[in-house]
């Protein structure tokens, strides 16, 4: 039986790679160690408390339920910087709750489960250690020193040592801006200054000895208990891979990791076309990732554009939920379906290509781990590119790495081929069942 | 019989293409119907007349001679450009004439038929079709129009009508720059102004009603009269197959190409690391190519930095001449291995990761025309991309194609595998048969 634990910033298709995997627990084909919630698609917080709502959505579809299912934080902001904000691209195609605008919590049949509270068992300790979310524009009117903010992977240096405009400003380290000068700078970018943002340094872990987000720490616990026998599946940025390994240098090489990240044979999903928006979000916790000796198998746009959901696809879940009567809730089914549906409403709009359907990047990544079958890969030893410009490449492109393109033995398993046709029949089919038997 | 037309940038690796495929023939597998000389590695006229030298060296290794072999000129600069000149960083590789600035006049038994002209029969003809070259100061002096000048791939906008410094230069297309500045802008950098470069304009050609090259006009005629039992076989830019594509759009279904050139999967080898030299000399072309229909092997960077020549390769090839008196003039094989030792050190000191030896690109593509087995494919459609930015990708990418990703038909097969000790055992060793035989 396949043991796994997920690292997931939720989002859309995250919530249905959680979903899938749910359908193989129920159908005692995998066990479920962990739901790791990070940054990415949404704050790491939201994607928290979206994994224990979705979990709580399908607490009667698991033999046993899914209280049990820690959920504990992943790390808040990328490993290059101090902090955190969603861009706008994400929540365009994700909704500024990560599930489309959907409250998880109007739908599934007890009520009185709802909220955002965690769950009971192991999730009431990790919720415990949850992390403050401030404005930007609060961080840089609290802070004493320079912050570095990655604003959806992108950096932006925040001036928060502001010379206040009397000339006297020689000690200042940013070099005679005048406050308002400064304050313009960030306020005159509302989609910026504005943003909900989260920071290392307030976390409660930060104060801790190991520094270490609960979701880091069960990922070692995880790899050192089980090494190969536990699939580490990752469907957002690879910091809390990284951190992992970087904190346990031990489990790299027992590490078995199934990610959906990275482009190696078509365009990236950013706005440069050349890098995948996950990778994009900490090229060199990635670029660490796939030069630790850990095995990789890399699930890219090479093969998530190819696996794709339809409109009908989607409402087959709300179907799948079964007739209900006047005054009813809508069921989990419906809930994914109506998440699904803004989902496929922004992929239309942001490329033609995408009016086939949309793609199911982390849903694909679920089904590989439970069925490596479904994919073909290309072994070959894989880096992560971290600055552009010649002799650099371009940050954020994942790349064969040259130093060990002679080398015989290879880490990364890159899918360039797969079966879209049963894959996609299987994550529909699958996450339908899921829904029929929720009750 | 496998029957291959090539169209080489002729080049140290071009000639050992060259060299590859004519132990091929002498070994009775092959016919060679043609050898294009095109711009890229060095000029246009450079390559045919580097061809006709190499034909000539080897003309008793093969059963018939060589005299017989058209070597016609292709395109002299890139589909986007009026003229082209070869930049330092090629000449750095390859040598001011493409062959390590080793004359093979020196060498041979036969010295009665060295020198520059071309060879007897078909290439008579050809011969009397070059074009002329020109500094490009002289060009910028001559010209009475804008032009866009390639310099090994990199766009210059010359300024020809040039203001005369009086102050009355309203009229004049480039807004106000004196002489004196313009002209300075082109002699400060001596390595621009002061190259040899080739023009569209000036070549025989265009004057002609079809303004095609004899070189464009064999691979057409190939292509229709033997379809997919001809191989093309290009190790340079892939202009004159895009203008024989373009001329002859009825080929495209029929062609079968093998060429060397893009990386998919591997870092580039121009400064930027992301595009491969041969694409990045004309973009357009390429894309044009891979999008046409056309059955495309792809040798990339992805396997041809797997397939090294070592030192002591090249020097069996000198070996390979057999004992030479006193007075002896040195054989083909000692003309190889001279040429080498010149690409040899150029690789070495350009990356440390070629200590090893250095990437057999273009044999590579011939064996591979000749033995496919030697790798592995991905069978991809693939574009290049002709910008650079957001939206864009990089000018010079070879990448998937997004639109054809889902298309069943893959007209495009990108080595990413291949059996590197025999690839590069099979050119050393038939290479060095070609010498020894060469009487």
């Amino acid at each position: 039986m396949t043991r796994i634990v997920m690292d997931v910033d939720t989002g859309i298709d995250d919530t249905l790679a959680l979903a899938y995997v749910l359908a193989a627990v129920r159908a005692g084909e995998c066990e479920l160690a962990g739901v790791v919630g990070t940054y990415g698609n949404v704050l790491a917080s939201t994607a928290m408390a979206n994994n224990r709502a979705v979990l709580r959505l399908f607490d009667a579809a698991v033999p046993g339920g899914t209280s049990g299912v820690p959920t504990p934080r992943g790390c808040v902001c990328p490993s290059w910087a101090d902090g955190f904000a969603v861009d706008e691209g994400c929540a365009r195609f994700h909704g500024d709750n990560g599930l489309g605008n959907v409250d998880p919590t109007r739908y599934g049949d007890r009520p009185s489960d709802g909220g955002t509270a965690g769950l009971v068992g192991p999730n009431d300790e990790s919720g415990s250690d949850d992390a403050p979310t401030i404005t930007v524009a609060d961080r840089m009117r609290a802070a004493s020193r320079p912050a570095v903010l990655s604003l959806g992977g992108e950096r932006h240096d925040l001036p928060v040592r502001l010379a206040d405009g009397d000339g006297d400003d020689a000690a200042q380290p940013f070099g005679g801006q005048t406050r308002a000068e400064t304050m313009n700078l960030a306020a005159s970018d509302a989609s910026y200054a504005n943003r909900p943002s989260q920071w290392r340094a307030d976390c409660p872990e930060a104060s801790r000895p190991d520094g270490l987000p609960a979701g880091v720490r069960l990922i070692i616990d995880e790899v050192r208990a089980h090494g190969r026998d536990v699939t580490v599946l990752a469907t957002g940025p690879l910091t809390d891979v990284d951190a992992a390994l970087a904190a346990a240098p031990d489990i790299a090489e027992r590490m078995r990791l199934v990610m959906m990240g990275g482009a190696l044979t078509q365009e990236g999903n950013c706005y440069d076309l050349i890098c995948e928006t996950n990778i994009f979000q900490d090229p060199e916790a990635a670029n660490r990732v796939f030069r630790s000796g850990a095995d990789v198998t890399m699930i890219g746009l090479d093969v998530t554009h190819q696996c794709l959901l339809t409109r009908a696809d989607a409402e087959s879940w709300r179907a799948a939920d079964g007739p209900r009567e006047d005054g009813d809730r809508p069921g989990a089914g419906a809930f994914l379906a109506d998440m699904a549906r803004f989902y496929i409403g922004a992929n239309e709009a942001s490329d033609p290509l995408f009016l086939a359907g949309s793609p199911l990047h982390d849903p694909l990544a679920a089904a590989v781990a439970l069925d490596p079958a479904l994919v073909t890969c290309f072994d070959v030893n894989m880096m992560t590119e971290t600055s552009t410009g010649n002799g650099h490449g371009f940050r954020g492109r994942t790349i064969g790495d040259p130093t060990r393109l002679r080398d015989p033995r290879k880490t990364a398993h890159v899918a360039l081929n797969v079966d879209a046709a049963r894959a996609a029949a299987s994550i529909r089919d699958r996450i339908g069942e899921l829904c029929a038997n929720n009750a």
